[in-house]
């Protein structure tokens, strides 16, 4: 009886208004996805973004101003029952003292995202291998950095680089020459460029109380360092297990809630860890498809405190991101196993517009169906 | 070149508001899906209803208006591309008469689908079997019938009947006094009860172009006229075919564009028409979570001029309707390979809310998942 009582809504329900509300920084593709997730689950949107018209506006309310804006995140946390943020350059300060009610994932997770020297330590103290590195913030001790790390090294601004802006490779000593005024003059993170054979991401999503669940392992294909196509690979088990181990850690270090991506470096017994993203993952769209449960649908169940949905099975699956121009939806929609994922926004040359999920029985026809993909939209497959 | 020029947008494209526009006849909870399977397709909504706020607006536009209001119907075309419709009373005369755009299904489908007369005659010229049956204008006419005919019967509303409403069996001839009165002294159609296995029905996608695609049949269990449960079904290979064989005539018979349904009495070897409905249909929700591609968007894609989604493969599947009142979210949410559909609408007696599909790998897991699901809502199972 107790239990049967439990299961019912409150029975006071009256109008659909009720529903738990979910309010998100940042209205663009990732909240979208969001919504679309979330709203068969009950749940409702409100989207903050400078944007006139965000696409995320589709599927939930829009509150127009700048991410930061104090009195407008008040006013989204008055309105919803749980914040969230789609981009980790959401202003922690701002965020997490005018919302009264959560923000998952929480404040150090976001503040570790921001920062590439904390996120390191962090990675190192959660027991996650990394490639050697140094904080810099000077010449001189970029020049130290050069004498300890050896070559060749990637220089990388330690806070708000994404999609590969703010990197510089230095293969020589005059790689060095006065980079660090050439850099902006801000801090950077210095870090040994390894060699791997491919660069992995997991995808897990942890629950208030220590629930995890775990994607399996993502191959991703980056050009001018933005990602441009990911599928599932089976690697050794050995490589899944330290992907799992990797994400436990770090998100119990972090009390994370929600769902996180980590990006490694994998040689075939070993995984380094990267950088992480603590937010729903552009290599994890395939989800959508080729998953029970999708990322999105597991960081909202997260995050608004409901069962994960466990992951028992998955379908071999690929993604490729749609950049700057939109195919025809007729010529992607005419391909078997195919699912077009378009984000309604205008072109814009380096604009994620959309992308294509691809799923197969047979893992081995992932990569020749992205292959045909990108010929078929005029690009030449595997040139990374 | 000529291929890769094809398959690229048209580059003037400048914002996302030239999108491809749908107009719905209808915002209810069907609308609702569509506009979830059709935004990542690019697509946008309007709906017309005249509720408030319509489950439906969560995805899209709102006009608010009756549905058959000749002038809304005008303003709603004149802002999109298609129309299409939710339920099949919308007013086939304002609708066709007021639209500048394509309207699909189209208007024979529509009106077929209003009047049981013209829907059984339609069945019987596509060479789909039906039931003995008379249309029946005066209680003279009844009598007749019922000598023709003989025991048991069932005497239907021939318009505007729907989820069990405006039915009587007719077991004696006593039940038949009066009762062409009784039912409202509107025109009837009355058909032999025939005994059968089971009910089951198929839904179908069909282009313009005449491809289409066909979802496995589907068993349908309902209580107090109400759709209650269904479940994909392995039938025998040859009542596979039938289902096939009847969507493609009827179909052709129509000139159909868009998803249809067709429910059927079933023994082991024959299918006896019983209606169809020309829209999504609730017995093809569980496609949502257990085919590539759901009804909703291939009705969408259909009505749209896209390429259908084909179904290569399909998991076994469950649907569980949620009606007047509302689970507990986390309890549903905590159940594996389980999905839950909330509309969004708020509770009342009869009032479909919500469903829950189930999928597994093996089909007799279906019917104890479905079972165990009735349980924890506190419903005795299989009680019809």
């Amino acid at each position: 009886m107790h239990k049967r009582r439990a299961f019912w809504r409150n029975l006071t329900r009256a109008t659909a208004n009720d529903a738990m509300r979910v309010g998100v920084i940042g209205g663009g593709q990732l909240g979208r996805m969001m919504g679309l997730a979330g709203l068969p689950l009950g749940l409702d949107f409100v989207f903050l973004d400078p944007a006139d018209a965000p696409c995320a506006a589709a599927v939930g309310k829009h509150i127009c101003a700048p991410f930061d804006d104090s009195s407008a995140i008040r006013s989204l946390a008055q309105q919803c029952d749980v914040l969230t943020f789609e981009f980790e350059n959401a202003s922690a300060d701002s965020l997490f003292s005018s919302s009264n009610v959560p923000v998952w994932p929480g404040k150090s997770a976001l503040l570790a995202a921001q920062e590439r020297a904390v996120e390191k330590s962090l990675f190192e103290r959660s027991g996650i291998p990394v490639a050697p590195w140094r904080s810099v913030d000077s010449q001189q001790e970029l020049d130290r950095a050069i004498e300890d790390l050896g070559f060749p090294l990637i220089a990388k601004t330690r806070r708000l680089g994404y999609d590969g802006k703010g990197q510089q490779r230095i293969r020589a000593r005059e790689d060095a020459d006065a980079l660090f005024d050439a850099m902006g003059g801000v801090g950077l993170l210095v870090e040994r460029l390894v060699s791997f054979d491919m660069e992995l991401s997991v995808i897990g999503a942890r629950s208030a109380n220590g629930d995890l669940v775990v994607y399996p392992l993502t191959r991703n294909e980056h050009r001018h360092g933005i990602l441009h196509r990911s599928q599932t690979v089976r690697v050794a088990r050995e490589l899944q297990r330290q992907a799992v181990r990797h994400l436990r850690t770090l998100t119990m270090a972090l009390d994370y809630v929600g769902v996180i991506a980590i990006e490694f470096f994998a040689t075939k017994d070993l995984l380094l860890g990267n950088e992480f993203a603590p937010r729903v993952h552009n290599s994890g769209h395939w989800t959508q498809d080729g998953a029970p449960y999708s990322q999105f649908e597991n960081h909202l169940r997260a995050v608004c405190g409901l069962p994960l949905g466990r992951l028992d099975s998955h379908l071999h699956s690929g993604m490729l991101n749609l950049i700057g121009r939109m195919p025809q939806a007729s010529e992607v929609l005419s391909l078997p196993n195919t699912f077009l994922h378009d984000y309604a926004k205008a072109p814009r040359a380096g604009r994620k517009l959309g992308h294509i999920n691809c799923t197969a029985k047979d893992e081995s026809h992932i990569s020749p169906a992205l292959d045909a993909l990108e010929r078929a939209l005029g690009e030449s497959p595997g040139a990374a």
